[in-house]
């Protein structure tokens, strides 16, 4: 359809076009976008992805994303060792962290079960958490996993791996989003408010 | 926001936020993408970014994108010389060669005349397509740039710099599109329909 592009334009346009999200319209604005850098502001992205994917990988301990062997937080003496919040995505770490009210450790499972997407409990980073909880020193694993579908089976999931070892294992509240308004609110989230409502 | 990211991947998100369109969300999504690419992978997409660069530039004669001195379609010898085909976007050469009716060679402005997005005359390549027609081999110049009131101003602009030269400048047809439905038409391209018209 393109082919009147310089191949390495094409090239360059099906690269954009793999990623998630990008169809081939975007993909071909991008490239011009980036063909309309100078050299160097081109080279340097082209770095960063270099860069990231060489300097990038997984926490030892929590297998959040680092750029070191044991990531900040699993090493930070001031974090409750005792706790362990297990979310499907290193931004799920970041959205938790913007509260700034949880002190405990992290396990990032990279993903949530779904039999759809061909992801199984292999896939993810399951086994490195009960190796931790094995070591016995944790004392209470807070399910945040999504509140879909998905995010509840792999919750469930883990819950049941985890309960031989007499660990404490919790889930998110579910309820009213803080500020939003009750007549927006969908069925099925009002049924859970309601479930979990609580003494004044 | 993201500051517990690693620094490498702060960069390569901050780098995919800066392309046009693609938001801090995007980026963050495009950017774990590209960290769970094998490292031939991403190598290969940093890579890509680099060779487009280096190796696209823009026709001498025509200003379209290509990787030679010449662009193929100015070299082809079976091409129509003396028609020169305006359009404001590399995309546009593309769309008209889809209809493998147009003989003729192209002229690439990269853009229109803007004065809202800071985009004069001067900004475009159209020194050198009065410099083409000043050469007097030109029959006809057709102004093909969109049907909206930059392109048109554009068209109009580039008209009256080619006046003294003598050669035929005309624009493309207005009207109702082939296969479309008269009901959906908006009422400008129905009165240029109307004001277009032409006898069986």
């Amino acid at each position: 359809m393109s082919s009147f592009f310089p191949v390495s334009l094409e090239n360059l346009i099906d690269k954009l076009a793999s990623l998630p999200g990008i169809g081939q319209k975007s993909a071909q604005r991008l490239a011009f976008y980036i063909l309309s850098l100078d050299e160097a502001s081109a080279n340097a992205f082209a770095d960063a992805i270099v860069q990231a994917k060489k300097s990038v990988s997984t926490c030892a301990v929590c297998q959040n994303l680092t750029d070191k062997e044991i990531c900040p937080i699993c090493s930070d003496p001031r974090r409750d060792e005792k706790t362990i919040c297990v979310v499907s995505d290193p931004k799920d770490v970041i959205a938790i962290e913007r509260g700034r009210e949880y002190t405990g450790l992290y396990h990032v499972l990279h993903g949530v079960i779904s039999p759809m997407n061909h992801v199984s409990p292999d896939d993810l980073k399951i086994k490195e958490l009960v190796a931790r909880v094995a070591e016995g020193e944790i004392e209470e694993v807070i399910m945040a996993t999504n509140p879909d579908t998905e995010g509840e089976t792999t919750a469930r999931y883990i819950s049941r791996l985890l309960k031989p070892f007499g660990t404490k294992v919790t889930r998110l509240a579910y309820g009213i989003p803080v500020g939003s308004n009750l007549e927006f609110a969908d069925d099925a989230t009002l049924m859970r408010a309601l479930e979990g409502r609580r003494e004044f």
